[in-house]
């Protein structure tokens, strides 16, 4: 099952619905944007590459929605805007929507045909941006001495799960372990919903590489002790001088690994990179629910009342980020390059 | 209830059993070593002060069976032997036992007068190290123009339920209450247990202090937002340089508090310095089951047969530490003051 496609048999979406994982393979039938809006908002489909296919994909859901039953232009257009600011940070969900919208006028399937090119290159993008970052790192670490056996800690989940196919960070990570140079990977399990632990682990044990699971709290610890080679995660959204917005726990790894020495990488595609922003300050930051840190699996974890600190994301800043790796180019942006 | 007393009564030990809390109040009453060997192992009660009187209460309990049921001198020996190692990385265990071990000589009730003097010291001297902490934060926050208001940020559980009574750091943050200097408190979760989220909030909300829990991710985001003024934690074991191991996770906080010049405290008995380490790398660090990591409350939060990177502890450079505060005294570590 693909995390997100689109399903020319029933003109549906069809999702993985990625809240069971790893303990059920349930998959999501969409034929509603108010379905795919919650999907989203509750991180059934999660992931930057993923939700900008699911932006692509959500629009054309609303063309074929809207020309069955005869939507006013002012209808298509708040189901479109709803769709388009699901979640704040993720800039991918914005640019998939925008990027399809133009073609509303041409009809639902014009709005499809782009959407499923998008789908397609996506996959392709996450291949390039793998091969540049392995080659990037294989070279930087060959400076220090080491030729291979590496271990690469990654944050959250940046695999199939979170894009089309192949993936992000992770897709470096299984372009590394092809290429016969890794060890082994440290997964943070990512609290507080765990995308680490359940959906990281579960690609790494399907794909056959090597894992262990760690607290976010462990992993400076494992930099400290000389465990790992180098960091790679993904983004959210990316300012233009390089600082970018991921997952919660994020920037506690990189400061630690810039303590340390350890390279620390993020790959994402460009349309992660919001060149709208100069620096990170101006990146919106989503709260979630206090239930994500005070419950787990519907049992209490803190007493009943208490409040949370709980943002979805963080933002690194580029003085901390070894490079930028797209599908297009590496951008040394700790040497102050911009995107 | 109390975290750990001795029952004149009974003549048994009584422990809050932490593992229930917050959701229930249950006692262990507890008249064989082993009891106490294994509600030590599986964190019934922790906490380095309360596990050094947890010692001393268990040499007693051990001199009053084997005066019951006249032991050998060599099973005598193995049961406090085994005692004293139930878990490595807690000197105050060790410590605990070692008081109490040179009078055994001289009978269970000699054993059991000095482990009651234990108890009594331990709260004693956690109001004496809150009342300098206090002091010395109050100092060194007016230096840049704070008089009040704190936002103190705390990992773990270092509260009555870590000691006997009041606490360490958390016994600080409660003088800063005290002397209405103090906002709130943010309380990591402390993963994979949740000493934090169950037991520091817990405990806060029965004193009616302000506080959010946050995932131990997040407390990098805080930190870098500005929203804490110190951080204030505790200890399992101090080397002479500062060297100072504490629950996993509390390097990361530390790392990231150095990395944007916000104080940072370790608050504990002089009991739990370890004199006879010159720095923290000859710190023995214990591992725990992958299950703390790949379950919760008997759900799987990982695919099966996963590996994990669970240490227990991890050790922050006393580099990081603006002061190690103890009953005694303020040492400034990070400025080379040793122990």
């Amino acid at each position: 099952m693909r995390t997100i496609s689109w399903s020319e048999a029933d003109g549906q979406i069809h999702l993985l619905d990625q809240t069971r994982l790893p303990l059920e393979t349930v998959e999501l039938v969409i034929d509603d944007h108010h379905q795919l809006i919650d999907a989203i908002k509750r991180l059934a489909i999660r992931g930057a590459p993923a939700l900008g296919v699911a932006g692509a994909f959500g629009v054309a859901l609303i063309a074929k929605n809207a020309e069955r039953d005869s939507w006013s232009a002012a209808s298509i257009d708040k189901a479109v805007d709803e769709l388009r600011t699901a979640r704040p940070t993720a800039v991918n969900l914005a640019w998939g929507v925008d990027q399809v919208r133009p073609l509303l006028k041409d009809g639902a399937a014009a709005v499809l045909k782009r959407a499923l090119e998008m789908a397609a290159e996506d996959g392709r993008a996450n291949r390039a941006m793998g091969s540049l970052g392995a080659d990037h790192l294989i070279e930087l670490l060959a400076k220090s001495g080491k030729s291979g056996d590496f271990t690469i800690l990654t944050h959250c989940n940046t695999g199939a799960l979170a894009t089309t196919e192949w993936g992000t960070a992770l897709g470096m990570i299984q372009e590394l372990n092809d290429r016969g140079k890794l060890r082994e990977v440290f997964a943070d399990e990512t609290r507080p919903l765990l995308q680490g632990a359940r959906l990281t682990a579960w690609e790494l044990a399907q794909i056959g590489i090597p894992y262990r699971i760690l607290p976010d709290g462990a992993a400076a610890s494992a930099l400290f002790a000389g465990l790992i080679d180098a960091v790679a995660i993904g983004a959210d959204r990316i300012a233009r001088n390089g600082d970018s917005a991921n997952k919660i726990g994020s920037l506690a790894v990189a400061v630690a690994a810039h303590a340390v020495g350890v390279p620390f990488f993020v790959v994402a595609p460009e349309s992660t990179v919001d060149r709208s922003l100069a620096d990170g300050s101006q990146i919106e930051i989503e709260f979630r629910d206090d239930r994500e840190v005070t419950e787990f699996a519907g049992v209490p974890t803190a007493p009943k009342g208490s409040r949370t600190y709980n943002p979805a994301f963080d933002v690194t800043p580029a003085r901390l980020i070894t490079a930028v790796v797209t599908e297009k180019k590496v951008y040394r942006v700790s040497e102050g390059e911009s995107l």
